[in-house]
């Protein structure tokens, strides 16, 4: 049997743009000579839909794309992710078109889900369908992932003969390789083929990873889709051989990132970045990130000194900016600073307090939303995951902008990723590599004197929040107690913070909606 | 019988402090020769607790706060809503203490709980409990009342003597009304007294009112609690009269605010609230509420004039800081607003496009962020729900803040709490309330200019996001087809805006977590 793999990058609510993508996707497999092409979890829609899913217009579209593609009658099998709706609500349900008959399975697992599906839709049950003399398996998302013991599903798998797995499974750090060694298991325990077909994308907060893969009815890789691009690949199920599959290295992140813009870019329609290059590392990256997400021309750089501003910074800046050939400008923030002190210090000059550093950073926030607005630019923050989650950021200053690129990128992975684009040649400046990372809002400052060093802060916030572990668990892994105390304090203390920055590309919280879903007000300690 | 209803205000997470609130009202019940006192749903953690459930510590504090109370032995029996933490995973369940014994009830209801109970919380399965020789039917929050045919309750229902509802049910417009009549008609049906004390006080963004009832067996309203504060009443079952229910009007909204502000400040430990008193109806009425809320010298209003501004502006802002005796400042941004545009514009004189409008509106949020910072205050953002929809609104301009006390009130409702504040004597000046609407951006700029008049407005937007209506269905109430068009499309492209705003007391929104559920980026029309 002849398999297209249609791993395809639809836009959330464009059911005209992603129908047309869909159709033009089906051509290529009949010319192919396929005998079934297989679409991901919802690609009509988009995933997440959200509350577009209860609106009227989205749902008469969305019937009129079903019923469009049944009357074209195509000779090959269509197996595509769709939202059903009936009178007593809406099923998340995979549709398999075979000339002008059309068959339905629902998605049956909701409850446990960060994406709030449980929200939206009726709980359905799986089943399979008659395709091409198979007993073919359908399951939809994690259905058949997140089923254990308790789920009775034992009897139904020993029945089919190939099973089929659509899916828009969000990307996070590890859980591809967990997706794969689950789907290995269940093919080798009921001695199944499967394949696994998953959205590839931006959406908002969310990168979809593509990734799609088959695993033989011996558990072996046998087949894996590109990761962070459309693929669309047709191959003879019964010709395929043993793979190994990808290390999910710093490539990952990396591309992932880029995908992450590019499509925020294309899917909301605007074109121009601009990002407060400081000199640092931070704002580095994300200018890289960028030009690759955008092309040169189309990212603006902008360098704005204080009086505590080293030369070396604006320099920096400009050399990154000149190694990325992207538009470059500088914009002194001294004398605004002074017309503000002169409004609100006794005497003109600075006291140096917490309320002058971050009066600071709010000018730069200034200055970049004023480009944004009047030249049509979106700004890029350049906050990173281990100054969010300690609260180490200005709110309006450093988080100003529409998304954070790195907001859940440690500060130690960050350097990885310098490391990383710096694979060929040198294009961020060894300088802004080596040097102690400050905000430069008081004379001399740097990172190191209100946190601890990051190769100690970032294991310690890992461990607190990624790996949910208490303030005892981690001393005894052996960091010191005063430290680990203060970090979490801090953490605890800046959630505030956190329900205000931009939306963050997510690249390794499983909950992608929220950093943490804490109470806004509540006793910390 | 004599009962205790206790309707506290807990605090989330202080598990030390909620307990010490119990004991205390528990003596209070003894001295009442109560029978039984019930406390509302998670009285011992606080509601919503969210990722606090999962913390070890927490946990091992809720065990210990049982235990404590189980060994004091008191005399009465003590209904209380608490975690109940196994291997298997937690439960959110009601104890009965009596004497020395022990008896709990879960919860099992959770499904479509937009506060997502059902990622913390496995399902229980509801019981009566003997006590007093009642057999007693133990509900808690919603899961009596969303209970439908489906649900095999009825036998259990008819069994019971007397049912008893612990709840924390969140605050908004028209939801007491439906609560009392959905519980008037389970007691008529079954012949049954309801008993429902609901958790008081404001947790974050939630405002969770009081109001506790009770319900005869013919369905008969015979008591109802304080709204909006605590309230620890002890009453004869048996000795209660038939009484009608409060209607709900501005008062409620104006009482629930305050509350919200109140908490808001005792909860995270914060005296001082500043507010931007532009001289309009928005920031008067905010200060009216804070002054409620925290006393007079704990408010200060900022006067911020632009070049633009009118001098009645600084002279309504004087007056109502005059009239609730609050402290005022005068800070003129004009001096700021130059050096910018000295950095920005070709020539330092205004060119007055949109870029400059949000500029002034920025400048006065980093004013606010300043004072906040330097002197320790909270900075009480002023705008409004018709604004914050239609994105009618500058992010770190006019929305900095760290919560929005009328983010969720409509303009037309505003001009009521404005009638309502002023209904023994004119606090709020006449000129404040009369005058048209203006940011004061740019000369003589009208707020409808930009917006139709708030009374088409305000009706648009209710149709469109809280009642779900179409375009369409729009139309066909009676507003112009190129209004509609017109507003939905501000609605949908201000998303990203309204992700950024602070916290925004919740009295409108079913939806608490978020004003709407949309993806961020999505194909808009």
């Amino acid at each position: 049997m002849k398999i297209t793999i249609a791993q395809i990058n639809p836009t959330i609510g464009d059911v005209e743009g992603n129908l047309n993508k869909i159709e033009l996707t089906i051509e290529k497999g009949i010319k192919d000579n396929s005998d079934l092409i297989i679409f991901p979890e919802m690609s009509i829609l988009g995933y997440p839909p959200f509350d577009l899913l209860n609106r009227k217009d989205i749902k008469e579209k969305i019937e009129n794309s079903i019923e469009k593609i049944l009357r074209k009658n195509y000779p090959i099998g269509i197996l595509i992710g769709s939202p059903y709706y009936t009178s007593h609500g809406i099923y998340n349900s995979a549709y398999l078109f075979y000339k002008n008959t059309l068959k339905r399975v629902d998605k049956f697992l909701f409850t446990k889900d960060p994406l709030l599906q449980n929200l939206y839709f009726q709980c359905g049950k799986s089943d399979f369908i008659e395709f091409n003399n198979h007993k073919t398996g359908i399951f939809i998302g994690d259905d058949l992932l997140q089923c254990d013991d308790t789920t009775p599903l034992q009897e139904y798998l020993y029945q089919v003969d190939l099973i089929i797995i659509i899916s828009s499974s969000f990307y996070y750090l590890g859980k591809r390789k967990e997706k794969i060694e689950k789907t290995r298991n269940i093919a080798r325990n009921f001695n199944k083929k499967i394949i696994y077909v998953n959205q590839v994308g931006g959406n908002g907060e969310l990168i979809f990873e593509g990734g799609s893969f088959i695993i033989s009815e011996k558990g072996d890789l046998i087949f894996e889709g590109k990761n962070f691009e459309e693929d669309i690949t047709t191959i003879k199920l019964e010709n395929l051989s043993v793979t190994s599959y990808k290390k999910e290295d710093i490539s990952f992140i990396y591309n992932g990132l880029i995908l992450g813009v590019r499509d925020y870019f294309r899917k909301s329609g605007f074109e121009k970045a601009v990002i407060g290059l400081s000199g640092g590392i931070d704002s580095a990256v994300v200018a890289c990130i960028a030009k690759e997400a955008l092309s040169q021309e189309k990212v603006l750089g902008i360098s704005m000194p204080s009086i505590y501003s080293s030369k070396e910074s604006i320099e920096d800046a400009k050399e990154i900016s000149k190694n990325l050939n992207i538009n470059f400008r500088i914009l002194s923030i001294k004398d605004i600073f002074y017309s503000y002190l002169k409004e609100l210090n006794p005497s003109p000059s600075p006291v140096m307090d917490v309320a002058e550093e971050n009066l600071q950073s709010r000018i730069r926030g200034n200055l970049l939303m004023f480009i944004s607005n009047r030249e049509n630019y979106i700004v890029l923050a350049t906050g990173n995951r281990s100054e969010a989650l300690t609260g180490y950021c200005t709110l309006y200053g450093d988080t100003a902008g529409s998304l954070e690129v790195i907001g859940d990128i440690y500060k130690t992975t960050v350097y990885k990723l310098a490391e990383y684009i710096n694979r060929e040649r040198e294009i961020i400046p060894k300088n802004i590599i080596t040097k102690a990372p400050s905000a430069e809002l008081h004379p001399n400052q740097k990172d190191e004197d209100s946190l601890p060093p990051y190769s100690i802060l970032d294991p310690i916030l890992t461990a607190y929040v990624d790996e949910n572990k208490s303030e005892e668990e981690i001393i005894n892994l052996g960091f010191p107690k005063n430290i680990v105390r203060n970090v979490i304090e801090k953490v605890e203390k800046s959630e505030y913070k956190r329900r205000q920055i931009p939306p963050v590309l997510r690249i390794r919280s499983k909950n992608p909606l929220r950093e943490r879903v804490l109470p806004l007000v509540y006793k910390i300690i």
